[in-house]
Parts: structure tokens; C-alpha cells; sequence
């Protein structure tokens, strides 16, 4: 059930059922010659309502844009700064708690979000209880990284070794392929890239990834790797959603 | 050319022959009992990119939830504050320009949008300043409505009269029905809802439009209609965006 | 009934028969070579007093630094940033809405304060319900432009025809001319003036509006037209008031 | 010379002799059952002005609401937090010395505004700093309480004594007696006020002191103590500001 | 009683009987040639612990880092900008308000925090109110800076006359050196320094203040005089903070 | 080195052979019915300045205070918001960067601080790339949890098994133990508490967790495994720093 496509009312009608929603959350920022800008939209958006058919939870809106500063001295790259992004999360939980949703699972495609996101979080709850909302105590919100999932994780292993990298990876370029098979692109690239350096400002990290890759090449990828890489992480996630509702 | 399909070196292939951008914004709010939550993102975006298509220019990825304060008393309501939104949109506006964008060019859906829009522009036109970006003199943004392109205001008094409202129209619902036929809600609502009250608060405006629409009768709305109104509003502002870039 | 000369326990009569208030915003920025500098809060502060007047109504401090970013450039202007006008027009409200206010009429003479007011007043409807105030869902703002009145309008057109343009103009600095006669500048200015490019930012303003009149010609402008608009604004707004403080 | 009654071009001209800016900064607060609301913002205006026409200074607009949350107890008191009051603060020097001036001279009417507006100071020269504003080392602000003269201190002492008290205070209230005969008060009080606690909370005030006064009795007050007190302070801060200005 | 080892099921206990707590903020900032970049916080805090120990109060958390944005032009000065402070401050006193205290007396040893702190605490009170804390009227903040006591100063004066300045004085050089004899230095340094300017920006304050110091003549300094010193805060501010707690 | 034992010239000397600095960071909460509410500042502390002794390096003042809102419903825990205490992480690394300082080490006791402290990092290099501070693209911050060393976590587990759990763990307790023996509590607490749930609001957590532990038996601690957590992480972070230091 996407939330999207549904009416004011067949929320208020999921409500008495479920509190739970699943909110996929990626970024705009580039991901090498060959990755889609979009990727971690894409992947999150995708896995998302994966997950959300086969639990029938409602999934919102895909927070397309995320906290991507490092990516910022490549052009096409958007970002907000964690102090705005805080304040996004805190109004999206804040206004879906006010209406009874409780069980906030982010769907998350990006790895820059996960610190910024957590920081939301202790933040939101803390307003929340500020706020004297009844059920204040009871709002949980829980990331899920589709790339970090074990099985996600084994098979980029088996498929790609140490070239999986950790930033245009195949894995990730292949759940766009096998999305957007017409988005990709055919441009030639070095089989290796740097790897190893931490990141730091948006000037250092284009220095040391002069073309926006971190060790990967993403060359490999294949829609049909991508479609194994969504079931699997749809199920895991499915899993994951579950006991995160039934978790008291 | 959808900013989230493109490569970083295309971006930057691109900007060397337009500095434009369009970005889709709507609203992830309610609308009545057989509008679609996302009816004002749906309608930005796919307008945003026929205007894309039409005029080859980027289209962003869609801002899809935006300032719906006075709608967050229906569950599955999103709304950002203000203050949230017009940072938001300064750092949105700032990581372009910053790779070289100068002209933005926002096709809105959700009339909500506007004030806190203007505000952002002028917050960020001085931060541009600010950091004395060597082009700042020249960004420029604007806000295109789709809903009121002329063509398409003439359209729907033409086939809804006064039956059009003003949220929750059948312009508007008639556009989602052609995007998402599948999403038609076939619920019986009576021909006439509540018109002419302003907005203030989310709890007073529950209690003056119970069903959350505004003098509308989205019955009226078929997914005809709404191709009619798409191809309406990406002919009028394709114009639009073509004038804006020509612009000194 | 003045707030400034009132006493607190006078405010406290006050609001058993009333809880309605009128504030004036204006602007502190250039209006061209003979538009003085308070042309905007001048103009408002003297209609508010007029309608409170005529209406029994308390009026509040004058407002007198608003949004004029775009007039930066020129030296004596002074802007807030919209994000801090939105904290400005929170905080006078919220202090007001808790002595018990409901009502709150902004006798507004600046055009680029219009877009960040709504936003505020979308702020702080959501703070007040935030704060649990007993009469939240009962506060309605409303912003009266007395330069858009159609009485004004409608002289403006006659008097000046195209030379009224759309800042600096004669019905303005005419106000000013009838409040201050002898602040009255007797500089040599061309009949026109550039007019019909949009507001971006300050440095911009300043080239496209090199001595910042926006289409107008305010030699025409005299007291005694100055007494005619100010008579006319004071009449329609008198209506206005009243008409938003009956309205449920 | 008044700022609001100048052209942007009279200030141009101005800046070329002199950078000094006076600001008159009040309060719109309670005080006390015959003390008018806006005692403070009068005060420190006719002051403000009185001074500006003895040294020939621009006199900016007056900041009508101050620092004043301790007074919100009381119906019609309006105050900004101080997180906001930093703010205005900062936007009116910041757009003043991109335009040239860099001596700010805030005649001061309140008390409760002093803590705040040195905070302000700070923030912004370190703000001008960042901008990398030439001249930022040479912008200096200072605050001139008018309230605290040493010779209206000493008539204030003569006149009174102890009846002084520290807020609402005779010579206030006198000072406004003669710039508004029309608005002196007749309502009986006691000669005496709970004099001597310390401020903490709006409602922790308005128990210590049921009527505003803190141990003053503003009866005292004539029009022609007025008269005297004005000229005392006009006298003494044309002394104070014509030393800043030619202080390095 | 230092919260710092302290158990919470001690603070539990404690808060039975008293509601109270001793708050040392100092800074961290250049003291001239021959005074330590930690004079503030260690004499805050030595100080505060003399008292705790002398009253069985509960004494928190050094706050290290002051406002000292005018001395930043110096190496290892830290300042946080007044508007985080103040957020710091609200945090603070709302975590251990919230807990029960209600009684917060902070010991400072930097006078450029003093109007910050004071502005801190408006802003919280009135926050404490917004939260509908159930004893927030009785929410008590008080600045106790240990270099005004009237007993050091008298002791100032006798010992250095004039050669105590106002900043990096032998007074507070002296407490440094009673509490770390280890870290006195040995640096030779002209026994006379500028005075008397004002405190602007940190690029004018080093301007004016070469070596740092303002009037001071640290030299004169002994840890003889630092536990004299010493003594005499404790003593004067042990009343002190006695007769803060019982004041109603 | 200790920062606030230096003064600011020593600074400018250090500053000639090394940028680095390190700045230890705890929280003040709970820490179960024995362990101390300083534990986390009190071990970052301690175990920086014994890092700062094996390298020459510079250590700052301990921030004591960090992101602990999930502890507030336990008394005297006292936490900053995430989005204040990335405000103080961005004053604390803007002063310094200024200075000269590139490489910013963290030393961090409390697992709650990492997110934010995360979020911090990035929000400041941007920052400090809009000052186009000169170095911007070499300033480096780095979290270094001495609790999560391995040489730290494998004696934890030796000693611990699992008791070790995961907050008021008994290797924290005995480092505190090992520093201030004199505070050791001779409370008896049950040899189990909750383990395994996750962290969301205040009052969730200490409906979980009622005694403050997390499936730790802290009464294992002795002050001799204090010693020697304490030498292993000092050597293990010894190494970190150096190889920071030297890392490009």
C-alpha cells in the first residue's frame, strides 16, 4: 500500500490494524561514471515497496535527497546538511505520530544518512515527549540498509570480491539496471579505482575519487544480478519489518 | 533528462550548454476521500517531466513532501514547517549552484507551497551572496503552477464550472487518474462539499472541510480529462521554462 | 485604542469584549530617489490607526523592519532574513495568542513581506496547537495589503495610469507626502523608470533598477492625493476588520 | 536626520561624513496599572531623536519589541526570545555594515534588552567576520541606556528616592507623560510595590508583583519631570555618542 | 557532592532534600603570555567545589567552553557563538529541571559569559512554561561570578592596585597557580599592558590587546595569593548559594 | 599537553610542528545504581591525556556533557539535543581550524555521541569550506571509542564473559574505579539486568531498563582491570593518533 496512491481515509482505516509505515530513504549524489545519481533513491524506493507488498504496510514518500555533503564537489549532487535533515525527520515522524503511527522503519539506500538519521531519531523522540503525545513512549524508529543485509552482502562477495567496493558498487548499479534497464550507460571505465581513504569534506573526497568511485567497479553488474539482489533483500527486509512490528 | 538516470560527467557535459533545472515539488497531503495523498507530487512530477522531454532540460528529483501544516489533522498527512522547508530548499539550491546552475525553475503542485517557496528564494538569493559565489547576482528561481496555467484554469471551468473548488479538484484528480488508473478510488461522495472558509489551523480546517475537500466534486474527474490537462500544462509551461531560460 | 499608550489592565478590558488586534507591518528600504526609506511602515502604521480608530480596535507596535533582501544593495535598507520574520511573527503572536488574542489583522505596506507572513502564520498556527493552548484551533491571521485595496486601486489607476508602477510608487510616497509634508523631496527624477523584470537578488535588483524605482514616477505624487488613498484604505479596510473579526 | 524620512541616496550622501547609526531599542511591555505598555520604546525614541538632531546622526527605526518574556504574564506585553532578538539584532547590523556604517549606537529603553543585545553584539561581529567583510574590525557596537545617565539617575534620585523603584518607575512614566499628555493616566494606587525579588518566570513575576510596579510609585510622575528627564538624557548620551564616534 | 561521582540513585536521594545544584562554567581562552588558556574553567571550578563541599550541594559538570568569540583571534582560544550557548544552557537546566531541580546557581569565572547566560536563562524559563513543567515558576537561575565577590576584589585591590586589569589579572593567574603550581610559567613580561579599550571583534581585540592581556600585571601573582583568594570565594559564595536556596 | 594548562602561546609554538589536537568527549547520565554519572566523560579523559603524554600532542577540554536524551528519565543525567551539540562541535572545530589545528581526534567514552558526533563532522566541513577557510579540504576529525579498541574488547570479554553487557559495563566501571578509588559504591545490585532491547525514548528506556544497566554486572570491576583497560586503550589509541597524524 503505497502511501501515494492511497486516500486520507484508507489510512485512518490501515491505522486500526497496523501503526507501523516504511519510509525509503537514498540520496542524489554521484556514483561514478557509469552509477545512476539516483541510485540510492532508486534501490531504497524499490526494496521498499518490495517489502511493503509483501507485508502490506504502507509505504511514504521516498526522501530522495539525503546527507550527501562528501559527494557535493561533483556536479548533480544535492544534499542537506544534517542540521536540516534532523529537522525533515523530526517533522515526518511528528506529524504521522500525531495522526497514530508508531513503528517507523527507514528503508535506507545511503550510508552517509545512517548517522544523521540516528541523530533524528533521539531527537524526534525527545520532542515527541516534549510534546506530551499519549503514546510518545511507545514511537520506535529503526533503520534497515538494503546493502547491508547478509545475504546482499554474501552474494556481492561471491559476485564481485574485493571490486564490490564500498561506492558505486555493482550491487547497488545492478539493482538500478534491473530497474531502469534503459538508464544504463555504456561508458568505459578503469577496472580498478582508489579505495582506503576516510571520508572527509566534499573537496578532499573528489581529490582522492577523482572519478566518485570508492574501489568498486561497477562494470560487473547486470540487471540480473539486480534482480537477485532486490529478492533478496525484500525478503530479508520483509523479515526484518516483521519482527520489528511484533517487537514490543 | 531525469537528474536521477544521469551520470555526474553528464551533468557536467550538460551544464556546459544550460545552467536550468527543473524541480517537481508538491505535497504528500490529503485530498478528500477520493484524492490521492500524493496527488500534488504525482501532477509535478510527471508534468515536470514533460517539460522535461519537450525542452531537454533536467528535471530534479521531485520534492515530494512540502508545507501542508493546515492538512496534518487527516492521517497519512506529511508536512514540513516552513522554517524546515526554507532550509531545505536553500541547501537543495546551493549544492547546484555551487556546480553551476543558475536558473531553477519549480513546477509546483499544492498551492501551499507558494509563500514558503518565495521565502526560501529570498533566504537563499542572500546566502548565495553570502558565501559570494562568483554567480550568485545571477540564480534565479521561479515557481511555474501548473494548476494555474491559464489553459488549464480555462479547462476545468469549462468542464467542472464551479464544481472545481479549490483542493481535492477534479483537475487535479483527473491528472492522477491518468498517471495511476489503477489507483481510481471508487468511493461515493456527495457532489457538494463545504467552499469559501480560509485556512488557519489543521484542527480548524478538519472541522470546517470534515472531508477534507474544498468545494470540489472530484467525481466529476476522468483520467481523460486528465491527459487533456497534462498536455495542457507541459505545452504552457514548456513555453514557460523556455522563456524563463532566455531571460536575461 | 493605541497598545503602546494603553496600560496592561486596559488590554485586560479590552479583551472581554474583543479579542481582535491590528498590527502594522511595513519595511525599512530604499524607495527610490524621493521615496523615503519608511515609505512602507509610514504608510501602514498611519492606515492601522486610522482603522483602529474607526473600529475601537487595539493597535500594536509597528512592525517596522520586514523582508527587503532584494533592496540590500541600496545603502538605509534593512531586511530580516525570512527565517527570522518567522520567528519574529511567532513569538508576537504566541505572546499575544496566550493573553488571550484570537485575532490577528496585519495592516500590511510592503508586497515582499506578504509570502514570508504566511508562512509564519502556517508556523505558528501548528506552534500554538503545539503548545497545548486552550484557544489554539481559535487563532486566525490575516494579512491586509492597503496598497491592494480596490479603492486604491482603482484611484491609483486613474491618477497615474502606467507611471504608478509597482515600487516606489506615487500612491505610496503620496501617503507619505500627506503624513510627513515636510519630509518632502524635491529631487529631479526621469518620468520613468525601469520596469518588468522580476526580483531575484540584491545585487541583481540593483543593476536591473539603478535607482531603485520599479516602473513608477513618484513626482506625481501629492499630499492631497496622499489624504484621498489614505481615506480610502482606512474605509475598506475598516470593513475588512470587521467583516474577519464577525467571521466565525 | 531619521532614517525613515530619508532617501537611499541622503544616505549615501551621509555615509561619506559619518558611519554612525542610532538605534532606539524599547520594549512592548506591562508597566504597571497607570505605566504605559509602550513606555520603553517611547523613551528611548524621543531620546534617540533628540540626539540625533543635536549631532546631526541618522536615526534608524525604533526595535518596538525587546527582550521582555518576564512581563508575559501580563495582557498586551509582547517580547521576543532571545534566540530571536540575536537574530533581528544580527540582520539589521549585518545589512547596515554592507552599506558602509560601522558605529551602532542602541539607545536602549529596557533593561531586560541589555543581556540579549551583547550576546547580539557578539555573535555578529564574529558573523561580519565570517562574511569577510572589509571593514568588520572596525564595526563597533554599544548600548546607552538612557535609564541610566548618571545625571537622570541623580534628578531621579532627588525627585523620588526610593519611590524610584526599578520598574515602572516615575521618571519613566514622566518622560512619556511629556511626549503623550493625552495618554497620563488617573487610576488610584498605592504609593507602595513589593520591591526587592529577583526575576525569574512571566508567571513567577506576576506573583511576586501583582500589579507590574516593582517597588516604584510612578504617581510621582509630572510631565514637566518629564521634560527635565529628557533633556538630562538627550544632553548626556550627544556627549556618549559623539565620543564613540570619535573613539578609534 | 560531585554529580560526576555521583550515582543517580544518589541524585534521587539528594533531590529529597534539597532541589539544588552548582553549576561551574568558565572558558577557554587566551589569558596574556603567562596565564593558562583554562584560567576560567579551573578557577570555576575549584571554587564551586569549595562551596559544594561547604554546603552538601550537588555540584555538576564544568562547562569548559564559555563565550569568548573576541578572543578567538588568539591560538587555543574556543568560543561557542552566544546562540549556541543558549541552547546549551536550555539543554542543561531542562534535563535537570525536569528531574526536580529547581534551584541552579551557576559559579563563573568569565565575565564575557555573563550576558549570554543571562539571556540563556530568559529563554529557558520561558521554554520550562511551554513545556508545562509542573514547578516551572519556581525554576530559579543565578550567576555568581566568583571574581566580583566583594571580599576578592577588596583583596585584589590591596594586593595589585591598579596591576589587576581585567582580564588575565594576577587574581585569577594566582587561584591557577594555587591549584596547579606545576603549570606556572616562567615567561618574562613587561609589568605594564594596554587598557581601557572596549571589547569588539577578536580581530580588533587582538588589535589592541598584543600579548592578550588587558591592564594586567600577572607577575605579581603567587599561589599564596590564589589560596587566599581562593578562600574568600568559597566563603563569600557559600552564603551565597545558602541564601539562594532559601529564597522562596 | 593539556590545552587549558597551556597558554596561547605555547599554542602558536606547538602549532609550528603539528596540527593536531585531541579533544576528549564524554556524557553525564546514568550508569546503573553503582557506576558514576561522569563514567563516560570521566574515562574519555583519562585515557586522552595519557594518549596526549605517549604523543606530545594537545589535548582539549573535555566536553562532559554529549547526546544521552535516552538516559534523561534517570536523575542527574544531563544531555545536549543532537542538533545543539552539533552547533558545539562545529564552534569547537571552526575556533581551532581558524587557528591553524587540521587533525581533530576525538577520544569518546559514550556510544550515544558517535551519530551525532558523526553528523557534526560533516555539517562542519562544510562550513568550513563556505568560510573558504584556507585548509578547509586537510581539516580531519576522527572518533576514536577507547571501549571499542580490541585489545580493550578482548580483555572485556576474558574477564566479563558476557556480563560485560553494553552500558554501566563493568570495564567502564573499573577504569572510573582505577581513577577515583575513593568513589567506589558498595551497592548491591543483582548479578543480571535486562539486556537485548533497543534504544528509542526516555521513558521506554527506563521502563526497560529500571535499574539504568544493560545486561551488565558491573560489581565485577576492580580498580586493577581499571589499570589495565586503562594502559591497553592509551597504547591501542596511542597508535590510532600517530597513525591519524601521519595519514595524508
Amino acid at each position: 500500500m503505497l502511501l501515494h496512491l492511497s486516500t486520507w481515509q484508507e489510512v485512518e482505516t490501515y491505522l486500526q490494524t497496523s501503526q507501523g509505515i516504511i519510509l525509503p530513504i537514498g540520496s542524489t549524489e554521484q556514483h561514478g561514471p557509469t552509477g545512476l545519481i539516483g541510485t540510492d533513491a532508486i534501490c531504497a524506493e524499490v526494496i521498499a515497496r518490495g517489502v511493503g507488498e509483501a507485508t502490506q504496510a504502507i509505504v511514504g514518500p521516498t526522501i530522495n535527497v539525503g546527507m550527501a555533503l562528501h559527494h557535493t564537489a561533483f556536479p548533480g549532487s544535492i544534499s542537506l546538511r544534517p542540521s536540516t535533515l534532523i529537522q525533515v525527520i523530526r517533522d515526518y515522524i511528528t506529524c504521522l505520530a500525531k495522526a497514530g503511527f508508531s513503528k517507523f522503519y527507514f528503508i535506507n539506500g545511503h550510508g552517509g544518512n545512517i548517522a544523521t538519521l540516528k541523530a533524528a531519531f533521539s531527537e524526534t523522540y525527545a520532542h515527541l515527549e516534549d510534546l506530551q503525545l499519549a503514546h510518545a513512549a511507545k514511537v520506535q524508529c529503526e533503520i534497515a540498509n538494503w546493502f547491508m543485509c547478509s545475504s546482499v552482502y554474501k552474494l556481492a562477495h561471491e559476485l564481485y570480491g574485493d571490486q564490490e567496493g564500498s561506492h558505486a558498487t555493482p550491487s547497488e548499479v545492478a539493482v538500478t539496471q534491473y530497474v531502469y534497464p534503459e538508464a544504463i550507460k555504456s561508458v568505459l571505465i578503469s577496472p580498478t579505482a582508489p579505495a582506503g581513504h576516510k571520508i572527509y569534506s566534499a573537496n578532499d573526497f573528489r581529490q582522492r575519487y577523482p572519478d566518485g568511485r570508492m574501489g568498486s567497479n561497477p562494470a560487473l553488474a547486470t540487471p540480473e544480478h539486480g534482480k537477485q539482489f532486490y529478492d533478496l533483500a525484500v525478503e530479508e527486509l520483509t523479515k526484518g519489518y516483521l519482527a520489528f512490528l511484533s517487537q514490543e
